[in-house]
């Protein structure tokens, strides 16, 4: 077999053997197939696309490039959750204890990545305590004990994968459904789930900006479930403005905590219930979604996802007091109001623009070196479709200093990332649609 | 200004700028730009395409990336030929001193390269005595002095387009016509080329197999020559059949000899008054392809041209004699016949094939480290069309040894290069069409 061939093939509108897909993975895996043939192929597939069934083997290939997560010894079914990239985004502190509380055995790695934010892990260790680092053993053991881990990846998951998007990067080939589905879904596989659900954003903070694309991608990951026997199920959510009105670590855990009392932000609680409840029923807990939904509701008022938390951070060596006692949770020294412009009612926030801000802050990594602050960050205080009055506060920036000339260069970052305008905004959708493998629902 | 914009601009189908180009080419050359960037935008411009303007460019980048002939101090329109690829193509040999004799200057510089014989400049040597090198000083002198010198190419002409092409050999991106007609063309004005013909040969063992793609790939090379003010003509002609009956580096020089003293094989005589035709023209020589034609044809009947050839021989150290008395030229100890298998008429030759065949026999080189054979090759008795007998000769090996199973397995390739069918066939057109900057002539 040769590279060029496959890239020939392929350039050509081929349809690429198994074979010839584990050859490409494997070579370039080991390094015996350069760079610069592999670039060739993902331009050539990002012009002709590929077949479910060559997406599948792409993510398998890519899934079996590295370590993969054993979770055999964990009785029930496993199922992951995924979001899209976005900005805000909370979910995954929410959902661990609150579909553990359901019954479903959640067995989660989690990197600490480059972004607006820190990674969940990085979050967690804003809870006093926490240890993230685990062993194989006591992760299985801990899941196997009260139902729920959450720790650090470690050793060398789908390096195909990561060598293979560090080269999309720089080479234009980014922007292509298969390729993106196959490194979402390789990533999901290797680290050992059964069912998973993804929460696909859509808009201008998100990766892919429109609703049909959107929804193209959740179809192609929603296809490779189904061909490599994960089922698999595709929330559409919007990204016109930050899920969650808090951007920053230790704000992010606090949001958690509220949300799992109970007395989370309206659109976060809601999409964590959606995200919940198709988990629910696909790890078998529930007869359908709305069922499930029903279920993590009832958990989130009785406190039992709450409790859950509680074990979590126990079962990991942290202060679960902290729950009750959010200040005990890594506090900014400043916080800074974010005056209105002008009145008017807000009609979109950038939501990129403002986990950029939240980066500058000090929140998140711009490269693998960085420290983050993890008390920093900013919380909005309007959403789209909110009157708002001149002077009257946006948003409160979080710092750690009291620079005038930098804070007032993240003010005026934070102001331009709100479009004011006089005429009444209506509020958006939260969920555009689910796709599952029975096809897609379009959201009234 | 960043790569990856520039490959995602073509990839979208955009037009780069000439400034985009340059840093592409410029960077490329240098190492600044990695071989995964350019190999991801070759195969976007292997979909997208480029316009004329796009091409010119990178034809001009590709031509200024290394060192550059300067033939100013030659008076006259030095006007370049070029074949793309064939077999058995002795053209150069007999073009540079007739187009000499009608007053064009012909200051040629060639390579050795690879391939089936050896290159002009091989073939070259096979008159006892020739010398390819020559100062830049001498070379000038020479054509000035007689009109023609023929010389080995010195120095480090077109790196960018050496690398490319490398490059896009591994990664499936050969097959596009702006980057082949750029390949080409740069070539061509690095040389110092004025005015450019251009024998693009198609059919089985040609480049370009179909009529419509090397007319396709005639058009791109002439309108370049029109965008960088290099007048261009490009004449289209059948590969169907090896050019001239002989393959080999000798043989060649023979054929071409023979030519040059009018007594030619009938195809290799014609096409070279053909391209000699339209190079007196260009050259300002004659008022148009026509006379030009005229002209030639009068000066290999009069021996002028013949003559000419002695000149240049002369004019390198090489012994004239040769040209009156051909056995001085390396002789080949051993031939062997090949016989027809069966009686009919000749449907088709692989010239590829047999080009392969004379490699093997030691007449070119598949590495660069190979030594030529300048006395072995074959030579066909036979052409499309003939009427031949079972046992009769096809063709006739010219080898250096007598080791029977070699022997038997050059003799087997070599017949089974020949398809002959039991109808009577037509003989084959020689030309199909002449490409200019007005448009394109096909040939009854």
């Amino acid at each position: 077999m040769r590279t060029v061939d496959i890239i020939h093939k392929k350039r050509d509108g081929g349809v690429l053997s198994s074979e010839e897909i584990a050859f490409l993975i494997e070579g370039y895996t080991k390094g015996t197939i350069p760079d610069y043939q592999m670039s060739a192929w993902a331009m050539a597939v990002f012009f002709n696309g590929m077949t479910a069934r060559e997406t599948a083997d792409l993510t398998l290939a890519m899934a079996r490039s590295g370590d993969q997560a054993d979770l055999s010894s964990i009785p029930g079914v496993k199922v992951d959750k995924h979001s899209t990239g976005g900005v805000g985004d909370t979910t995954t502190l929410i959902l661990a204890p609150l579909v553990a509380a359901a019954g479903i055995p959640v067995a989660k790695m989690s990197g600490r990545g480059l972004g607006h934010t820190g990674g969940t892990i990085d979050k967690l260790e804003a809870i006093p305590g926490f240890q993230v680092e685990r062993t194989k053993e006591q992760f299985l053991e801990q899941v196997n004990d009260i139902g729920v881990a959450v720790v650090g990846q470690s050793g060398n998951m789908t390096p195909a994968d990561k060598k293979l998007y560090g080269l999309r990067d720089v080479t234009a080939t980014i922007e292509s459904v298969p390729l993106i589905a196959s490194s979402i879904m390789s990533k999901k596989i290797a680290s050992g789930a059964d069912a998973i659900v993804l929460d696909v954003k859509t808009g201008r903070g998100a990766f892919m900006k429109s609703l049909e694309a959107s929804v193209e991608l959740a179809q192609a990951m929603v296809a490779i479930g189904t061909e490599v026997g994960r089922e698999t199920v595709a929330v559409i959510t919007n990204m016109d403005e930050p899920l969650g009105p808090s951007i920053g670590n230790s704000l992010e855990v606090l949001e958690a905590i509220e949300t799992l009392n109970g007395h989370g932000p309206t659109e976060l609680t809601e999409l964590c219930i959606e995200l919940a409840g198709h988990m629910v029923q696909l790890g078998g807990q529930s007869a359908d979604a709305e069922a499930g939904k029903a279920q993590v509701r009832q958990l989130l008022q009785s406190g039992a996802a709450l409790d859950k938390l509680r074990q979590l951070i126990r079962a990991q060596g942290g202060d679960a007091s902290v729950v009750d006692a959010p200040s005990k949770l890594p506090q900014a020294p400043y916080r800074v109001a974010v005056p209105a412009p002008a009145s008017g009612y807000v009609a979109s926030i950038d939501a990129e623009s403002l986990g950029v801000t939240a980066m500058l802050l000090g929140a998140g990594r711009a490269t693998k070196e960085d420290t983050i602050d993890l008390a920093v960050g900013l919380k909005l205080t309007k959403r789209v479709g909110d009157a708002v009055q001149a002077g009257e506060p946006l948003a409160e920036l979080y710092m750690n200093h009291q620079k005038p000339e930098e804070t007032q260069q993240m003010l005026n970052r934070t102001i331009s990332a709100f479009a004011i305008q006089p005429e009444p905004v209506a509020k958006p959708k939260l969920i555009y649609a689910v796709v599952t493998s029975r096809g897609v629902q379009h959201f009234k």
